[in-house]
This record gives structure tokens, C-alpha cells and sequence, in this order.
């Protein structure tokens, strides 16, 4: 949907949502007559394990850590899926990724020789706040179609500052050597990702060192930019997607390496954003998440993160690839304190719209409800369930705290290869986070009981043709 | 060393220490005349990812989270042994548990059919302190020698509550049950550890359902029993040890499980003893640690805990089997955060002392350090080292980030048994807590300076005649 183009994609009664906002729960305290601003900071392949607050020995975090401590942590949020493209369409479209046709049978996520991009149809999460009177804008990777009719400009965000897709795509390597030394030394002549300022190409390669800075003043820089209007800030950092980079203030900051560094110059620039809500007097009315895309990519050994108690990470549909971070912050109305409910990066859209007095779209499946009542300690989200794809297809689902697996892989890259599990495996994960003890023997009605919830949640999916293997020229 | 009779076990300066402490750092704020209480609480086989404030997603400890963050949480803090006995020894002798013959060649811990105990030569933290004044009480379990002359009375603690070892000794199962198929299913009928109160036994079996609850009632009056004397209280939990006990109304509490019911009823039995410190204006006098003795027993699944990120539990010298939560708690005066400062359980014995206005024994070797520099946040500790033992031989050593094994085993009971490893393993813990990349090839004068490092370590180590060996009529 082009963000300056005539509003279709909003269900009729959109018009209407800042005079009747039946559906939306009243905050327990008056946000006055402006409706809250919106802020969502993501890292990308930052795993469950990666911060203080979630148990990292090593990394120092201590602005999440107050941001956590001020406000609520919870511990059973999911990316959608456990690779980046298909995760960030659900988060921006409150809808399961196959729905929109974000996904592939031959490739995992977009690529610089990708043809095709997130559909116009899509509404995203800055065309239904833009269209409640809220300024919009992105700082950071997109990685939703770099071709110009797919850039975030197009789809409802009024500006933009960042790389188009993963910051190891667009190689230029010496010859001979190997990729996987690459990522180990990594100069940046090595890696040609363009930064783009709107639709512009500003800088290219990025050098990509002081991404993380930057994106942290381009943030600073847009919300002193909005003292009288709603915002809605999307903020998916780079890092610390391989390979790694950090500017010169946080070499050797941590004691953890380099990827210790890394997460340290996330976690500073996110005590900046909310540093700057403090001194413009925004905190009061403004909502800010961290979370992360998906699990760590372990395959990078110690320059991959950590899932903690969880097993697995990125591209596996164990705990470890899709279970994140989630911290909200808005003090004095969220209720500040740790949650098991469960909840999925959809939910922000949901919950997005609703607080700021709208509806979400009535025209098509809206997979994202609205958790205010669990931010607010004012009652329960309706979400029991979470399903887990790999490549379009149900590989494991979850009820309660029950999940089975259908199908199993590895560690992203690395063996065992495909597994096909028959009777799925079973795993209580309120007693076993980290899935090591099937209990499928033990608990057969339990399998079937959660087969047959699967089977139901899989006969109200609808499937979009596959996009990511549109690629090439 | 018996309690009742002459103190021979200190230094000729002990007696000048409450007028003469030389060696002591003052803490940040005056204590005033009375020196400050001390409060040392541990848990029995609890992991490392066992709290909320370590990571772990179900279990909620809200207690222990707001003593973190009131106080100071360690990361890289251990138990002396990752089994019981020697771990309690270390403890609260200050030193390396091969000093006092606390290991065995056979036998890795005391069984009730043990015929020594803690030897009366050693001088413990109870000992010591009692010297400079303080009333001294144990509310737990024991584990020193369950033998008439080897009780806690014996050893400077004025009064005792508790059971003399673990609670899965002393078996009395129906004839053809399995000992595994009692652990899941704990009738308090099939274990028989009595309870004692000084040198009494009080209760056989001891009703185990109650014991956590009973405990909180035992410290909460010890601490009520002393309003105008220093007093050092030793509040070893006997849960959660396999078989699993909680009282009724932590059935059910938590989501996680029996094994989260008992840590949440650990955990609020932690928040009675700070709430009665705070009820009694003494909260800004006691220095308050909570830790565990050793990683989780694994082997008993999910009755069994986390160690979170790292590896293993219980009965290995990987870091799961002996790195350890620690929390400090005293408002006003300990610098609220968290430390990587590399601690161990023997550091408590000195660091008491020294707070209290002592000096520790200087007839023999102590191995454990003033911590208090890193706890009032005006300096570091001397310690960069970690010795891993067991059964009396060094495993594995660590030296700053490093650390070498030279001998592993699977988890506790558990294949794959016994490995040496020549060259040893060498594992980076600072960007590799998980001890899953060895990099010995890569860095063999790493490899080479550990080894030597271990060997002068070695070479100063004394070691006494095993005792735990001494078994049977």
C-alpha cells in the first residue's frame, strides 16, 4: 500500500476510530486527548539469553535491564518466524507471514536478486497509525523488498534511514576467500549494503561501524522532531546480525568479545531513545517494546549469541529460534513486573492500533490480538496458542504448555538435517523450557489433543503464493 | 572445635581484632558500635537459571529478584565442590575442602553410616564470629557429620535446626520399589531423616512437607530472639534436594511444576527473613547472601533445576555443576548492581570475618578472600582463579577468563563417563560461559600458562587424610 496514496486498506469504520474506540481497553490512567506514541526497537538475531535481564553472565545491559526493571519483561514472546523477513511482516502486518506470501519454498527470506516485495494489499502498521493522525517513521533494516515499489516509503512511513536487507548480502570478497572467514574479519569493503535515506541511496558500501550510532541519533533526531504530534517509530537495528560491527567507543567495552560489544551499543542506544522521551516530558505517553527477530545464529560460534535455557537458535523452530526478549515500557500505565503469557511480535500491531483508538482492518485475517490487559494488569490476553513454520510449512505447534513437533531441524546450517516426527514429539514447556525430555510416550491424549488444536489452526490459514522465490533476473 | 570450650582454633590477634582492625576495608557508611549482623541463606542443588533474575522463564522469584536489585547480583560466583559436604565445608572454613579431609576416595559426600565428620581442628565462620561476640544459630541442613561431637553445636553455632544430611538418605522403601520410582513419587514414609534441634532429635521422619516453612518460622524467631546482639544466622535449606517436598499452600503456585512450587516457597521464605529485618529496623545493619551449594541434579529431569546457559549440573566440574546464583543485600551500604567478579563460597568466610572486625586464622592457610571492596563497589578482589575438584582431583582450573580441563565426566550419574584430556580443553568462559567451543589447538600458550598456573596451585595445596571414606560399623 503506497503511504501517499488514498487510504483503502482500513476497514470502514477506521474513520470513525478516534471518536468510538469500543474495542480498545481504557489505559488505567488518562492519556489525555493525544493518543500515545508508539516506539518498536528490534535487534536482529538477538537471542533469548543475550541480556543481563534474561541471564547473560557476561553481557551488560543495564539500560534494558532499568528499562525491564521500569517497566515488564516477559518471557514467553515469539518472533513469528526464525528467520528475518517473514518475522518482520508479521510484526508490521499483525498477520501470519504465509498469509501475505512472505515466505518461500527454495529461499528462507529476500535477497539483493529478489523481484518481488511485501504486496501492496498488505496494511502495514504505519499506514493504520498514519492514519490516525500519527507521524511514522523507520530507522533501520527493512528487508521487505528493496526494489522501489516495496520500500518503506511506499508503505505508509513518511521517512526512512537504513540498509534495505541483511548487512552480509551484496558480497565483494578477494578472491578465494572463503565466506566463512569473512564474517570472522570483517572489513567493510567486503560487504557492499547500501544505506538509504528514503528512497535514496546516501552511502554505499555503509560502513556499517557506526550503524548503530547513527541509528541511535537518526531515533533522537525524529522523536525531538515530533513535540505536538502522535509518532510511530520503527526501530530494527542491524546488529547483531553477522558480521559484527561496533563503532570505536565500544571496542572492547565488554568483557564478552565482540559480540558483547555489539549488544552493549544496542542496549546504550536504546538508553538514548528513552533517555530523550524522559527529557521531553514523552515518557508518560509513550510506548516503547524491545524485542528481537528471531533466535541467535549459532553457527557462528561465540560471534553468534546465546538462547540461555533454550535450545537451539535462528532457522529452527525449537524454542531457541523463535522465543525473544520482550520488554514494554510506559511508565505509569504499564504494570511493571515479569509475565509468562504468551505473545507474538503480531500482537503489536493489534495492540498498536487499538492504543492509539483505532480498529485493525475487518477485510481479512488478523492473527495479532490485543494484549493491553496483560500490559496493564488488568486482565488476560486471549492467545493460548503459537504455531511454528519453517519455509511455509507447520513444522511445530504449541497450546498451553504443550508443544509438538512435527517436524524437526538442527541448528540453522549445520546437521542433523530434516526430521519427520511420527507420533510428533512432545514437550511440556512449563516444566521443560529447554525441550530435552519427549513425553510423547507418556502423554499420548495430549498429542492428540494438540494435533487436533493444530489441525485447527491450520484449516483457518490462508496461504499466499510464495514470494521469496521470485528472484534473479 | 567445640563450641562450649576454650577458642584455640584463632590467631593470637583475634582477641585484639574488635579494637585492632587493621586489615579490614571500612564499609562506605559507619556501622556505628555494633558490628553488622550476617545472614548467609543457601539453597540445595539450585541451578544457576533457577531465578527469574538469572533467567529462568517460569519460575517466579519476586523475592529474590528485589534483593538483586536492591543489592548486588554475582555471575561468576561458585560453590567449593559440586556436591554437597566438601561445598558446606569451604564454606564455612574458608578453605579449599581438602584442607580438612572433606573428600573422599569412595564416597563423594557423608551418609548416615559415615563415622567422622568435620574435624574439630577447623575454625568455622560460626567459631569465629561467636569469639567476636555474635550469637550464632544454623536453621537447616547440616551435612558435616551426623556423629554426637561433629554437630553444628560442636562447631560454635549456639543452637541448630535442622536435618544432619541429606534428605534422601536413609531409605525405607516397600520392598521391590525402585529407588528412581521414589524420588517422583515422595511419600515421607519412605525417607527417614530426622529432625534435631541442638543435639536432640525432635521429629523421625521429619514431616518434609513443612520443612521450608518451618525453617522461615525457625529464622524469623532466631532473628526476633536478638534485637541488641551481633548475630550470624546460617540458613542452609535442605529443598530443593530431590525428593521434592513444598508445603500445601505452594501446591500448585507455581507454573512450573513441583520443582518451581519449591523454589517459589525458597523464594518466599527468603522474602519472610528480609521482611523481619526490615520490620525490626535492622535491614541497614545485616549483610544478607543468598547462594546454592552446587549446580542442579540434572539427572532427575525436570524434578531437577537449570543451570541456565551453562553446562551440566551437579556432581561435574563444568560450570554448571558449580557456578552458582549469589545475591548481596544490605541497603545502604552494598553498591546495587551486577558484578562478573570471579567469587567463591569461601570468600564468605573472610569477608564475614573482616566486616565483623576480625582477622582470620593465620595458623594455617585460608583460601578464601575479602570480597568487600567489590560489595561496597570502592575496589576489586584479589581472586582470578577457580580450582574445580572431585573426589579430591583437580578437573579443571580457570585463570581469569580461561579455563582448562584435564579431566571431565558426563552429567552427574550419567554417561559419558570419565575423559582425561592431553592437552586438556581449553574453553574462553568470558565469550563462551556454555563451554562449548574448545579452542585448545588455537591457543596452545594459553593451554600451556593455565597448565602452569594449576601446577602452582597444586603446589601449594595441602591435602588432609580423606574422611568422607570412613564408613560403616
Amino acid at each position: 500500500m503506497d503511504g501517499t496514496s488514498e487510504r483503502h486498506g482500513l476497514t470502514a469504520t477506521a474513520g470513525l476510530a478516534l471518536l468510538v474506540a469500543a474495542c480498545a481497553p481504557a489505559p488505567p490512567t488518562s492519556i489525555g486527548e493525544q493518543p500515545p506514541n508508539i516506539v518498536i526497537i528490534t535487534a536482529d538475531d538477538l537471542g533469548y539469553g543475550d541480556l543481563a535481564s534474561y541471564g547473560h553472565p557476561n553481557i551488560r545491559t543495564p539500560h534494558l535491564d532499568r528499562m525491564a526493571e521500569e517497566g515488564q519483561r516477559w518471557t514467553s514472546f515469539y518472533a513469528q518466524a526464525p528467520v528475518c523477513s517473514p518475522s518482520r511482516a508479521a510484526l508490521l502486518t499483525g498477520r501470519v507471514h504465509l498469509r501475505s506470501g512472505m515466505f518461500g519454498r527454495r529461499s528462507a527470506v529476500f535477497f539483493p536478486d529478489s523481484r518481488a516485495g511485501l504486496p501492496d494489499e498488505e496494511v502495514t502498521l504505519a499506514e493504520a497509525l498514519g492514519d490516525l493522525g500519527y507521524a511514522t517513521g523507520i530507522v533501520g533494516k527493512w528487508h521487505l523488498g528493496h526494489l522501489p515499489e516495496y520500500l518503506p516509503t511506499r508503505h505508509g512511513f513518511d521517512s526512512w534511514f537504513g540498509i534495505p536487507y541483511s548487512n552480509d548480502m551484496d558480497w565483494h570478497l578477494p578472491e578465494g576467500m572463503a565466506n566463512r572467514t569473512a564474517y570472522f574479519d570483517p572489513e567493510i569493503d567486503y560487504w557492499h549494503v547500501p544505506i538509504m535515506r528514503n528512497e535514496e541511496e546516501v552511502e554505499r558500501p555503509a560502513d556499517q561501524n557506526t550503524l548503530t550510532e547513527r541509528y541511535a541519533q537518526e531515533a533522537v533526531t525524529f522523536i525531538e522532531s515530533h513535540p505536538d504530534q502522535p509518532f510511530f517509530l520503527y526501530l530494527p537495528h542491524t546488529m547483531p546480525h553477522m558480521p559484527l560491527f561496533r563503532s570505536e567507543a565500544f571496542e572492547g567495552h565488554s568483557s564478552a568479545g565482540t559480540y558483547g560489544d555489539v549488544i552493549e551499543e544496542v542496549d546504550s542506544a536504546v538508553g538514548r531513545v528513552l533517555e530523550t522521551l524522559k527529557r521531553l516530558e514523552l515518557a508518560a505517553n509513550t510506548l516503547v517494546v524491545f524485542t528481537s527477530d528471531n533466535g541467535p545464529w549459532t553457527s557462528f560460534e561465540t560471534h553468534g549469541g546465546s538462547a540461555g535455557p533454550l535450545r537451539h537458535g535462528k532457522g529452527t523452530t525449537f524454542e531457541g529460534g523463535m522465543r525473544v526478549p520482550a520488554i514494554f515500557w510506559w511508565p505509569g500505565t504499564i504494570e511493571p513486573g515479569v509475565t509468562q503469557a504468551i505473545g507474538s511480535a503480531m500482537d503489536l500491531f493489534t495492540t498498536s492500533i487499538s492504543l492509539a483508538g483505532g480498529v485493525v482492518p475487518t477485510d481479512r485475517p488478523i492473527d495479532g490480538v490485543d494484549i493491553s490487559p496483560v500490559l496493564f494488569g488488568t486482565g488476560t490476553t486471549p492467545r493460548d496458542t503459537m504455531a511454528y513454520y519453517r519455509m511455509g510449512e507447520l513444522f511445530a505447534f504449541r497450546q498451553g504448555a504443550y508443544k509438538v513437533h512435527f517436524v524437526t531441524e538442527g541448528r540453522y546450517g549445520l546437521p542433523p538435517a530434516r526430521t519427520d516426527h511420527d507420533p510428533p514429539l512432545l514437550f511440556d514447556l512449563s516444566v521443560d523450557p529447554g525441550e530435552r525430555y519427549d513425553i510423547s510416550a507418556e502423554q499420548p491424549a495430549t498429542v492428540t489433543a494438540l494435533v487436533a488444536a493444530a489441525e485447527r489452526y491450520q484449516a483457518n490459514m490462508t496461504m499466499a503464493e510464495p514470494l521469496f522465490d521470485h528472484r534473479g533476473g
